[in-house]
């Protein structure tokens, strides 16, 4: 892992002083280069099908130059899983709607969501592949254990307002996996009926 | 694609006539060969933890000729399908308990069972990927589907005893679904008790 990239010849948007810096800061230099490379890797497999990507075609693409690259990264693995947890381990802000039939279909619509267009797929393939392929279950980060750490707050909020009490893995089980499921099944159908029946089927189950 | 294999240097399986075959027959050559190039191809994924083998190296294995795994499967991904759907696709001979609780968590112990050993996780994801890379959702073989075909005369035996109606889509969404995320991401916890409370949760949903 060679250290001297100091060069940047690659990094055309690492240039630019602050002074000279007409667009958007949001989080520096570092926060760019994740940008980009992230942006250049969601491109490539969208385009090709499939996440083995050569991370010099990755730097190709993003402008980041290769070693770093490799010092943030170490593998495309590495990317892509960083890519499949911003795209498909969180579903951001969600809502607080007043109850928890609401929330739970606003989060089932957004991770219906997530799961649309023709690299979703391959993401959720990707990060299923570089969770197996590492040495063991604990060292590749849990994008389940992600989502369900979002999911507390909603579940706490339903319990304070006198609602049932749900599980993390009530949700996941009930929403997440069929969802998951279809998606990579290319099961048709995930529509506005099916999902309003899965977050009935698990209020349901955990009202007993 | 080359017709003539007739040869069979590598096919010593091939050979034998009936009349000097000392072992089994079932289902003469076809089946036999079909059962050793699956069971190379399975050796073969455990060992290197992946999908992608060149069917140089399963005509290697199997002792099958090249040419003959090209014109039965042309590809290996057609060769990992037929072997993930014999392992997972189906739920051989599904018992009769005489419930629909004592059915329904049968089926979910054996599909649980045929989840176990460091292959199944592989195949599972090698039905996924082939799956996901056919030109499109209709040309490939939908596994779900094979499942749901099985779990039919399970669903259609309750009916008949008075015993709530279960769609297919129930199982699959309810048992099944879960089962498969916590494999594909490699989530601990599944026993007896999970098992027992994904049925009941399946039939406490379906019985409103």
């Amino acid at each position: 892992m060679n250290e001297d990239d100091s060069a940047g010849e690659h990094e055309p948007d690492s240039r630019p002083g602050p002074e000279n810096q007409p667009r958007r800061r949001t989080g520096g230099r570092s926060a760019r280069v994740r940008e980009a490379v992230l942006k250049a890797t969601a491109e490539l497999i969208a385009e090709q099908g499939h996440e083995r990507i050569p991370i010099a075609e990755i730097a190709e693409r993003s402008g980041v130059h290769q070693t770093s690259i490799y010092r943030r990264w170490r593998t495309t693995n590495a990317i892509v899983l960083d890519l499949s947890q911003e795209r498909l381990s969180s579903v951001s802000a969600i809502p607080d709607t007043g109850s928890l039939r609401g929330d739970l279909l606003a989060y089932a619509h957004r991770a219906a969501a997530s799961l649309e267009g023709p690299d979703a797929a391959v993401l959720l393939r990707a990060l299923i592949a570089a969770r197996a392929e590492a040495p063991d279950a604990d060292s590749a980060p849990n994008a389940l254990a992600s989502r369900g750490q979002d999911l507390q707050a909603m579940l706490d909020r339903a319990v304070s307002r006198g609602e049932p009490r749900l599980r993390m893995t009530d949700v996941l089980d009930g929403i997440l996996a069929p969802l998951y499921l279809r998606t990579l099944f290319r099961v048709p159908g995930i529509d506005d009926a099916y999902l309003d029946s899965l977050v009935t089927k698990t209020l349901t189950a955990a009202a007993t």
